[in-house]
């Protein structure tokens, strides 16, 4: 835990003194934020108690033309930039990790509070960034990271620190969901609707990153650490992407009321033993239709919470794009700027729990299995005995008529992911089934 | 605006030290908030740095038995509690308005944070209680004044303090979103499902202040001084309750593809001249299915957020209840804890915008008004022109029989509420018009 005590104590520059601010970067997100500091001067002084002065912005191509820019703001050495003794506050939107790694570290080491909008890198090094800006003073925010403008790193960092929270699952990368919601619309396969994602922008010429759930474990990783008083990072998630979903798998949801959603889950978890751990995890599953986070349509985002005495809440709206992305920017650089004059310093990162990773084998959750079976007698006492075999309780078996053979539609009882794995591995050895189409996990049937 | 400036500064007890609570009311939220701080003791000193220890808790009547409770703690005199050398910070869970103002201003002099839950309260006295708070440095948190555990209070002061909201609507009333969305599931009378309210425990033995709006335009002012950073107080909130919705009106608004919800709805506006006001109203009203509130079900409550960068938001979760309602009041807690522990201070009330309140009579809005008449020709022509001469234009016209005559359901474009009242005026002296049967604003058609 971060100690905001008498050494590093920050009695601010004064009601009425400007705060100097750098920006790092100047594509879409760095671009807004420039523009909206502009546009809403006044507001910002009145909000600060002083007038924000941006003093420089790094770019990597100095001779790029910027229309509507003082070029003599413009420099490509962000090093000299964010130690300079007329910068305050650094704003970091370049994305990537080893370079904004270095110049955040420069800046928080050199006393300068940081606002940054990139979840890869809080994702993977905040212990370290946390730790520079605990050693200097600095203030380090991230509420654009995750799910841009929806306030939700705020809401677990103060509103929530009164209480316990137990569960977190989120939507929180817009390209999937809009590719899901698409499928589960029209009923059109992944490839087609990825293809239509890409037509309308809403997925990169390279969609990798969202569609194979990196983009969701770095924020999982930040959700997860926010929420459990932890230090979880990307490498400790368990991450598997929506390109495997197909149309039969939507529509196998839609007969179970349910619908397919990429979702990062993170969980307090207790062993048999009873000591206590995390989970934190990213796959697409299937959710009840009549769950919140079902009505999340395009490429919204929404954060559902489970905490003791709050209940469930849940926090909604545009989780990417450049103006979504600079509003949570720039409210951290108003919380920035008014420690800057008014001094104080907000609270470093609560990592005092130290939870150990959950294995992804002792994760428990309800499965959705779709089998293509041979249709003859003893089959289903056949499948039946291996799911008991495994100590997987069965809740709903439907079966379809197939040519050849039937379709066994099987939701089971909450189970161990091991336990899962070797029944599905002894099932494909059965000679009656045919195929195992698919094995989803179910989230949220208990709400 | 607030200054932390050097004069009021506070450089914290420093890490380690104890911070001292006095609980003020030990009804529902109180025994919660108390049950909480002893059984969380680790969490809560490891989140602020500095053990809690509550130094007593102030009732109005000591004799009644209450046991778990040191009987030390308790006292019946608040006045001496608040001002002990060894009390930091004060939490207020009384309800009512006068004697808790008292005792909140007596603590805020004397130097001590205060966290309170009593939106009437805050609604009312909001900036007395302000300026007292920026005189002594303490700091004044009500994130549970608004919709309990739901985090809204946080970020429309924090996290949306770099944007531009422009309009905020919200459910921010538990018991009468239950009976509207009771008559909306059954088609019973609003008198049946307060009934069916109040044996549940949604709604008190006296329910005035829920149905009839107060609760909620006391909300409504919070929710506007934050929104616009402007001052709002609960006697400049229209307000209109729930009593007169008819199971009839339900059903018109289903057969509109709407649902009707009791709408806190707080909206920055620019007159024919350009110049900017707040408009705040509580009052029942259509909402379309596909909006996101119109998906707010039973006692939960939402707020729907426009901002100009962030877009819409919505914050959604239990609005009420003792662990709810102490889940935000100890999150404050812990907030002013850390304040008082590592010193500085959490910005002061924002009210610069110094925004006029918009005249109810020129509010704009859409109508929805069921109309029973003659059924004969012209009638029609009749009334269409009555629009006209208010400057009214029409969205749809739907008429259906009666017997006698016809049933004419009209949706109006966005008109001033001044002119549909005038409207209506001219519509009830026709002949033709045998009853005008309600006239229900809409809100979120845009959506």
């Amino acid at each position: 835990m971060s100690a905001n005590n008498e050494t590093t104590f920050n009695p601010g520059k004064g009601e009425g003194q400007s705060v100097g601010v750098a920006i790092l970067g100047l594509g879409t997100v760095g671009t807004q934020v420039l523009r909206l500091l502009g546009e809403k001067a006044e507001d910002f002084e009145r909000r600060i108690g002083g007038p924000i002065e941006v003093k420089g912005v790094a770019v990597s191509d100095k001779t790029k033309p910027r229309p509507g820019i003082d070029p003599e703001l413009i420099t490509d050495d962000a090093y000299s930039l964010v130690e300079r003794d007329d910068v305050d506050l650094v704003v970091e939107v370049i994305g990537g990790i080893d370079y904004p790694r270095r110049v955040v570290l420069a800046a928080l080491r050199a006393g300068k509070s940081v606002v940054t909008a990139n979840k890869a890198l809080v994702a993977a090094h905040g212990a370290e960034l946390s730790d520079a800006a605990d050693s200097s003073g600095a203030d380090l925010f991230f509420e654009a990271a995750v799910a841009a403008a929806i306030p939700i790193v705020g809401p677990l960092r103060r509103s929530l620190a009164g209480d316990t929270v137990n569960k977190v699952v989120g939507i929180v990368n817009g390209t999937t969901n809009f590719i899901l919601d698409a499928m589960d619309s029209t009923g059109a396969d992944y490839g087609e609707m990825l293809a239509e994602a890409t037509r309308l922008g809403y997925a990169e010429a390279d969609p990798t990153a969202d569609v194979e759930g990196h983009d969701a474990a770095s924020k999982a990783a930040i959700l997860s650490s926010l929420a459990f008083h932890t230090r979880v990072t990307a490498d400790d998630v368990h991450c598997e992407g929506i390109s495997s979903i197909t149309a039969e798998d939507i529509a196998a949801a839609q007969a179970a009321d349910c619908t397919i959603k990429l979702l990062a889950t993170c969980e307090r978890v207790t062993d048999e033993s009873g000591k206590e751990g995390v989970s934190a995890r990213v796959y697409p599953a299937l959710i009840p239709r009549r769950h919140p986070l079902a009505t999340v349509r395009e490429s919204f985002n929404a954060v559902f919470i489970e905490a003791e005495a709050a209940g469930s809440l849940m926090l909604y709206g545009n989780g990417a794009g450049g103006n979504p992305t600079a509003s949570a920017v720039l409210g951290d650089v108003v919380a920035a700027a008014r420690n800057i004059v008014h001094g104080g310093r907000a609270p470093g990162d609560s990592t005092y729990a130290n939870l150990p990773i959950l294995d992804f084998g002792d994760v428990r959750t309800r499965y959705h299995i779709d089998l293509h079976v041979d249709d003859r007698l003893g089959v289903l006492a056949d499948i039946a005995q291996t799911f008991a075999d495994h100590h997987i309780s069965l809740r709903t078996v439907r079966q379809e008529g197939a040519n050849p053979g039937a379709r066994l539609v099987i939701i089971t009882h909450s189970a161990k992911e091991s336990e899962l794995a070797a029944t599905v591995d002894a099932l494909s050895k059965l000679d009656a089934i045919l195929e195992v189409n698919s094995v989803i996990r179910i989230e949220g049937m208990d709400v």
